[in-house]
């Protein structure tokens, strides 16, 4: 299967992916596309052109919208019937209607560097999860001490909180330094100005699709059907404000000031290929059997290769690799995730969206935050040209990129980037 | 100012409240209304007649729509404008356009009885604070001890959390019980199951207006712009579940499975004469001086009356008052609320809804819950009939109240109730 425009071989955006992403392009409004190589491929266009209907012949276009939400809620067959056409559409030996449409292929495929991305959907409730192992046991031990870092209820359940959907960002939006009341001092009172623990959290989310009513959960057998695709996530973390706040009902605006996301969503179906067994939840790997509902059968884990680069204003583009990590180090899936979001009735609607919380592994150089990477700051990270971090400074730009491979077949995720700006005046 | 309509002398639903609700008759579509004793007022229809323009004349409609954001984000001039207008029209000395109107009043004045009403607006995102010091007192010594009770936060700063929006109803929406994970036994490992210890949360809620742009903060001076009215909210809570979910990243599907809003909209500027001021959050009440972006300057309480009914299954229509308690209680404001959420420049839009946590006062009638009430369930409550509670059971139907009432002035928020049906098989 080769697609008919000129992608590399070992591209991570073959027919193998085609992920989905809202995109704009001169004077046009937000519409959706999908990614070959580095070409937009215009779903909007096609669906006008009848080369694409998702919904079935006749009905309400999803594609000329600003978001991937009608086309979420669609459901698996439905993505998978597109996803299909679209493979047929986009090889060089399917369906010419596209590769010789002359007009239309003039209108529908766009130079990648020629469009603008938005938010891929509009969401309803951001959700964010910690089912690292690697990263609740850091944290735990930096706040609590190595033999209480894990608390009781971690190996149980997905541990998770609601996030702050308005402030969910597309990759390249810059990020204001937050301010914030801290107290650095446990002596003095708290005092008000810009945080000087601006973090990072790499993790990896998914959109929901069709989703449930409310008082209907969705069960584990059934999450896959409920899950459109995943992107990149950079969840931007104050620890100050954090620390200072989140007792006792958790973390607010020491997250709420930007939630960065990767613009391409990657379609569930896409990374079936990169299933694999995560630690076992089982007496086996001394671990406690989840109660039923949150059994999974099957491999639980993505093989995703995640990596984090830090680039100061004074380094040249693309910066410093300071993390690489993978998506196997997640201990509770997505399905998971999703069968206990809404096993007490919560309901989940199309474009909501879940991320797993920082994903570390279990050396230095495979933590996902820079409050791991150099311990709460103890052990500064060392840059070339003699320039140390402990938190971002402004100026500082992160860039999280993904990518699966194996067997020949690659499956990119794209990048999250923002850079730091200084607080308001 | 007397209305036109026959409305009782002190229904708190005359001139000075003209509370804004969404809702439906017959096979019309949901649209706004504004509630004028026991009538709506049928918005869409008066801006249709060119009998109100809220955004101008000629400006696209904001009544006709199935929610109030779009007349949310106008802001505080346009509320009022047509709220001075309405008070003409309804009055019966003003404008006799509609009074006299023939066909357009038979269209627009409709019974309150012959109404659905909806959920008020799209909610974006949904935040809860923690705002009365004594529930927060009370969960604290039920929790931690009484010398351990307020963490060292709490007097600085309105403590808060994201709240699920997806499942925010509409008064009159049933609740099925929710199953989840709990740990009624701290040495042996969770169960799953319905939850046993279902319980309510009396809180006042408000709208976000205009709201802001990410990382540009609203100051405490602007706050009272950006509110555009208050509801009753009843924030349902699975203790059990809560109790073990909630350490380190705070509530999650102990309360996710729904939280219910009145219909009716107070608008802020309605309960202008009903502002008091708050306990002095300075040294002469022994507490410290909020940092200078929470300093608010006059008053900063509001006086409104509310009250929660229960009715069991044996009782008739109406139940037993169980609590009765004021919003004077309130220690952090709306606007103090709205400032500090904003501070680190998360963005708050239209139809936001934030939510004051529960209230309670110093006597135990004045509890805002039944964990509270009850003490964890040690004291349960006894009803008529010889019937006791300690938490909810199934076919328990729970109502909120809330009126404002001074110097002859009544202001009513009408009513937030729901039933608890049984968990689902």
């Amino acid at each position: 299967m080769n697609p008919f425009l000129d992608v590399p071989a070992d591209s991570g955006f073959g027919l193998h992916n085609l992920p989905y992403g809202v995109f704009s392009h001169g004077d046009g409004g937000a519409r959706v596309g999908v990614r070959l190589g580095d070409y937009v491929v215009d779903l909007a266009a096609l669906e006008t052109h009848g080369l694409v209907a998702a919904a079935g012949a006749g009905r309400a276009p999803v594609f000329s919208q600003p978001a991937l939400n009608a086309f979420m809620a669609l459901g698996p067959d439905a993505w998978s019937a597109v996803r299909e056409r679209l493979q047929d559409l986009l090889s060089d030996s399917g369906d010419p209607a596209l590769r010789e449409g002359g007009a239309v292929r003039e209108a529908a495929v766009l130079p990648l560097a020629d469009v603008t991305m938005h938010l891929p959907a509009r969401i309803g409730d951001y959700t964010d999860f910690y089912s690292s192992r690697q990263h609740a046991t850091n944290v735990g031990t930096m706040f609590r001490g190595p033999e209480n870092a894990l608390k009781p209820n971690w190996l149980h359940l997905p541990v998770g909180y609601h996030g702050r959907a308005s402030s969910v960002v597309v990759s390249g939006t810059d990020v204001v330094r937050p301010s914030g009341q801290t107290r650095p001092d446990d002596d003095a009172p708290p005092t008000f100005g810009p945080s000087k623990r601006l973090d990072i959290e790499l993790e990896l989310g998914f959109f929901v699709g069709p989703g449930n009513e409310l008082g209907d959960p969705i069960s584990i057998s059934d999450a896959d059907r409920h899950i459109f695709g995943f992107v990149l996530v950079n969840d931007w973390s104050a620890r100050d404000i954090q620390k200072w706040e989140y007792v006792p009902l958790g973390p607010f605006l020491g997250k709420s000031f930007a939630t960065s996301v990767s613009p391409w969503v990657v379609p569930y179906e896409a990374l079936a290929p990169f299933r694999v067994d995560g630690e076992p939840q089982d007496a086996t790997a001394g671990n406690p059997e989840p109660l039923p509902y949150l059994r999974q059968r099957g491999p639980r884990a993505l093989d995703v290769d995640l990596e984090v680069r830090l680039q100061t204003s004074s380094m040249d583009e693309g910066g410093e690799v300071v993390a690489q990590t993978t998506a196997r180090n997640l201990y509770w899936s997505p399905e998971q995730q999703l069968a206990h979001h809404t096993v007490n009735g919560c309901n989940a609607r199309p474009g909501d969206l879940m991320a797993s919380g920082t994903i570390s592994g279990e050396d230095p150089g495979s933590y996902g935050s820079l409050l791991e990477m150099t311990w709460s700051g103890k052990n500064p990270l060392s840059l070339p040209g003699g320039e140390t971090r402990t938190f971002l400074e402004d100026g500082d730009r992160v860039t999280i990129t993904g990518e699966a491979r194996r067997d020949g077949v690659a499956v990119g995720f794209g990048e999250v980037t923002g850079r730091v700006l200084p607080p308001r005046p």
